[in-house]
């Protein structure tokens, strides 16, 4: 079983759905990246019941992101993030080439401060 | 029952976990601004079946909300943009003032652009 790192990216978004059990093993198996056996030893249970509980989970997420596709608008908008972020550089390096003016290098660091509050690990 | 501004938002991000007869009778109820008897009316069951289905459905939106958080994350994706925008509006504003750079300007007219794409209707 490979391990998908787009399960890492729903599980932040939509793992407050899954039961806690759920949401433990998947937990230890992508964020602490324990393996099956290492999961199962730790809850006392089979290697193919933490398998299992991680299939059903990880069915779980793929099937509300298909229902809901909020994953994929965050990721819109974190792409979109970078872009304004890339272009308040570029606003910022030609303010210092002309003369640097203050009143555009205070808002260009409010668009920075703003973007950076809003960024979403990936 | 008062009608909730805020399920009108939740119904955008959570509608599609609910079932086919829930949203529609929600939609029909927020969305196209139909009374309950009108909704009964329409699908020839009672008032108090169509309010019992708008109760419900709007318990679970709020359900998903408080476990998920996901509406509260865009609304703060929102307000950041709404910042982004007056900042870039306000450099342009200065660029103008400064002898109008079209280094500024351009890079100006793709953060609005960028923003524009990503917000969200509220």
């Amino acid at each position: 079983m490979a391990k998908d790192l787009k399960i890492t990216f729903l599980l932040d978004f939509y793992g407050d759905m899954l039961t806690d059990t759920q949401r433990e093993a998947v937990e230890a198996y992508y964020n602490e990246d324990l393996s099956l056996a290492e999961i199962a030893l730790d809850r006392d249970v089979t290697r193919q019941g933490v398998r299992d509980a991680i299939k059903r989970a990880e069915q779980q997420l793929l099937e509300m992101e298909e229902r809901l596709g909020l994953a994929r608008r965050f990721k819109e908008v974190q792409d979109a993030l970078t872009v304004i972020c890339d272009c308040a550089v570029s606003i910022e390096e030609q303010n210092s080439r002309m003369g640097d003016d203050p009143v555009i290098r205070e808002h260009v660091a409010q668009i920075l401060d703003c973007a950076e509050k809003i960024a979403v690990d990936q």
